[in-house]
């Protein structure tokens, strides 16, 4: 199927806050998302972004029942790794359901590894749930390794009172 | 002990990169620290960063016997949550073994709590070696929760060749 890949601009941001709303239903974690449109438009495309975007887009005549052509995305940004140096991460990589299995997934992924690579990034870093065995299976079969389970780092989170008690002089 | 908590500047980058490997020794894993005191220098000193970075010192009084004040850092970046939004990232935090025990590595941690809130971050991210219990300790005691113990995620990395291929077209 034609396809193509792209930077996102402010006027996807409708598109990316649904997808990330679909992707979190898929995650069984809808009700954790607090990001709004709004919230992604000044956080993705003002001064100094918190993040950057890549859309997949497919043709008006293969769009969904429901009318989209933005199909997929991927949000990502640069980070840093004290042992290597610069890094990107990938915050989110979704495509819709009924697009799925046709390179999709691994050409956003691509993108990302592209856009590291030209910023002199030696790593791409990104999470997965370990109950998610198909998105496991897809990025070890792209020569990814589980930090986690190879090196036993885990993911650890501060928010809410926490943060705002930590913070506390 | 009186000590003192300042943004990092290109001048603290000799003695970050020490600090750096000595963390590194302690988490088993010297031979991974590819980055030189000139990259940290480069990637989080000139436009754009990668990093910034925070240093706890210590009085001429307080020096340890090879001569050291900057006895603690921590590296932090920006980062995004498609669920939460705003957030940041603490990379290391690490205070040299003879001046643990005196919250000093608390202090640094607060202090980037502090960036992180008045940036309008929702978390403060970051990852533990899951043998590291006395670190996990501190960290659960400061409110922290263990995001791949309760829900799941486990941290992936693309590098090195695998990296390369990925950014095949």
């Amino acid at each position: 199927m034609e396809y193509s890949i792209r930077a996102a601009n402010v006027e996807d941001c409708r598109d990316i806050a649904r997808m990330i709303t679909e992707l979190a239903e898929y995650e069984k974690v809808a009700e954790h998302v607090k990001v709004t449109q709004k919230d992604l438009e000044q956080d993705g495309f003002s001064k100094n972004p918190f993040f950057h975007g890549i859309i997949a887009e497919v043709p008006e005549q293969h769009k969904t029942k429901e009318g989209h052509t933005k199909i997929g995305y991927a949000l990502y940004f640069y980070s840093y790794s004290s042992w290597k140096g610069r890094a990107i991460y990938m915050e989110d990589l979704y495509v819709m359901p009924e697009f799925r299995g046709k390179g999709i997934g691994k050409a956003l992924m691509s993108k990302v590894a592209q856009l590291g690579l030209a910023a002199g990034c030696n790593q791409l870093n990104f999470t997965v749930l370990d109950w998610n065995k198909s998105s496991l299976d897809f990025y070890l079969s792209q020569g990814c390794f589980d930090v986690t389970a190879d090196m036993g780092y885990h993911c650890m989170r501060c928010e809410g009172e926490a943060l705002q008690h930590l913070a506390q002089p």
